[in-house]
């Protein structure tokens, strides 16, 4: 046997896998390209069923001090993040659950009302699903739902000059995680709004649809592996680079890397976990964008602009520095 | 802390299991209901997108001799034939991949040539999806496909006096579980024809879109957890019992079970694992049923007839036996 067959997958980590596996396919002409937020068929001119599937898992995806309810409402808006990335609307989640057979019959409740309150809580209704017997706790969903062509916004439409934007500051999960894996001290109110960013994730799906109805984007992705990798993957479906100028970390993320003597910066590039949406805009739409965001009730931030040059870069007072291609990873990743 | 609460999920079985996540969700108006074998949403007058998830688990779904190519080919096709079942046309797939941390890039490559192979099969495409880190090997395959309402073959449609059919011989599956479970002898080309089964098993898509174009069918299930529990599924949507008097064994399995000792009508109710239609119709049309099917290559075969009387029974010989509501259930059953 030689090497090459005997790699492993935690030697290449997630993102190869995927391209492993794209690579084998026979792939139809569709309306997404694969490797987007999202998955799309044009069932008509015009209209796209638009798919997403993703797999939270134990062992991996469910940080101590997370309760079943919380995780199964995680995985319904991990789900429906990636659709308010894209301006779609979700309509009807199926779940397929992994359950080890010494599972609590009262655990499943919580999953159930954590899955049913993930979905209602954005307008959509869990519709089906199955369940199996497994090794780790497995909440697999499936989301549905249609989407205009024209008005879906996708990773691959940023253009030198673009205003990059986000909807939220950076870095509470990062530092969440923290205080759960490493017990760390954190202010009581602050630990609080950490806890609250791991345990209970929002997705942005009002400003994502605010913002495609208003057709003011360029490209957007969720940050869910973390804001610099969110560039990164911009970067390499645009075609574009990007100076980041106006890092948008969490006042209270600020506070708790001084007390703990940890790189501010660092928790809101890499840190991951958080659900935010990233994306691009053209100069003269800014204002129309911001607007359309604010009436919703949310906010848009300006955080650095678009560039020909391909690199991803952080500028601080007046210093330029590389924004690393990483974040988190499965099977490469460790918490 | 009282007994019921720490009631496991190994006691009560995947259907109680299901049936409790069903009752702790808000489900909106569906034009296919809860626990049909796929979900459905009314996305204009009369046109349904058509939804289905299902959950191949390494431990529990992939015998001992079924390549990783095969397995994620299986994975695809259980969820295809649950569209055939219905008369839908499968139109895209996704798949959540778990892989535990060191399993090898090159089986990664023949769990993705599986599925593509699965998929074009039945004229689907492999479109997106995810991968994680788990314990287990996980292949989560989502489907859809659009489906007219009124040509949805439901389970819920059967009345007295139909004729209940299924489109091909049972009990192969079962008996090749038990060459490759419990290494029981049987002659070659018998063995290579269980084998088959269990490896390379078949989707009736041909089959149920002809029924579904022809309009003739009034309830329709798959069989994937065996055949008493096909009819049982029935019973318990149309509210109707069947006579079979006509058990469809397959003559493989009748010279293996008597070889080894074995009553073949066991293997061929309750075991599992196979991928026939079983539907009811009117005898009106039953002629129109047997022809839509043949153009398409199949073959359809009358077993009995549905009851006003609610039982399931099986008639041989002028003896009436009743057949049993069991089959494969996750976290219950154990090969």
């Amino acid at each position: 046997m030689d090497g090459l067959r005997l790699t492993i997958v935690a030697k290449i980590g997630e993102r190869k896998v995927i391209e492993t596996i794209f690579r084998r396919l026979s792939l139809p002409t569709m309306p997404i390209p694969f490797g987007d937020d999202v998955s799309g068929v044009e069932i008509r001119r015009g209209m796209v069923a638009v798919l997403k599937m993703d797999m939270l898992v134990g062992k991996t995806d469910v940080p101590p001090g997370m309760s079943f309810w919380q995780a199964a409402r995680k995985a319904a808006v991990i789900n429906i993040s990636d659709f308010a990335a894209k301006g779609v609307k979700p309509v009807a989640l199926l779940v397929s659950l992994g359950l080890p057979s010494d599972f609590l019959k009262a655990d499943v409740t919580q999953l159930a009302d954590g899955l049913n309150a993930g979905a209602r809580e954005y307008g959509a209704y869990v519709i089906g699903g199955d369940t199996s017997e497994a090794s780790d706790l497995i909440v697999n969903c499936s989301l549905f739902g249609l989407g205009k062509k024209t008005l879906l916004m996708l990773r691959s439409g940023a253009r030198p000059g673009d205003i990059v934007a986000v909807t939220g500051f950076f870095g509470k999960s990062a530092a969440g995680l923290k205080v759960l894996l490493e017990n760390l001290p954190a202010a009581s109110d602050v630990k609080g709004v950490f806890l609250d960013a791991v345990l209970m994730p929002r997705a942005r799906l009002k400003e994502g649809l605010a913002l495609s109805a208003a057709g003011v984007v360029s490209a957007s992705i969720d940050s869910s592996d973390g804001l610099a990798w969110s560039l990164y993957e911009l970067r390499k479906a645009s075609k574009v680079g990007f100076v980041v100028d106006n890092l948008p970390v969490a006042a209270e993320v600020l506070r708790f890397a001084k007390r703990n003597g940890f790189d501010a910066s660092e928790l809101a590039l890499y840190g991951g976990e958080e659900y935010e949406l990233v994306l691009t805009v053209k100069p003269a739409l800014w204002n129309k964008a911001v607007s359309a965001v604010k009436r919703v009730g949310g906010s848009l931030m300006r955080i650095g602009k678009t560039t020909k040059q391909t690199d991803v870069v952080l500028q601080v007072k007046g210093k330029t520095i590389p924004i690393e291609p990483r974040g988190w990873e499965h099977f490469k990743s460790r918490r």
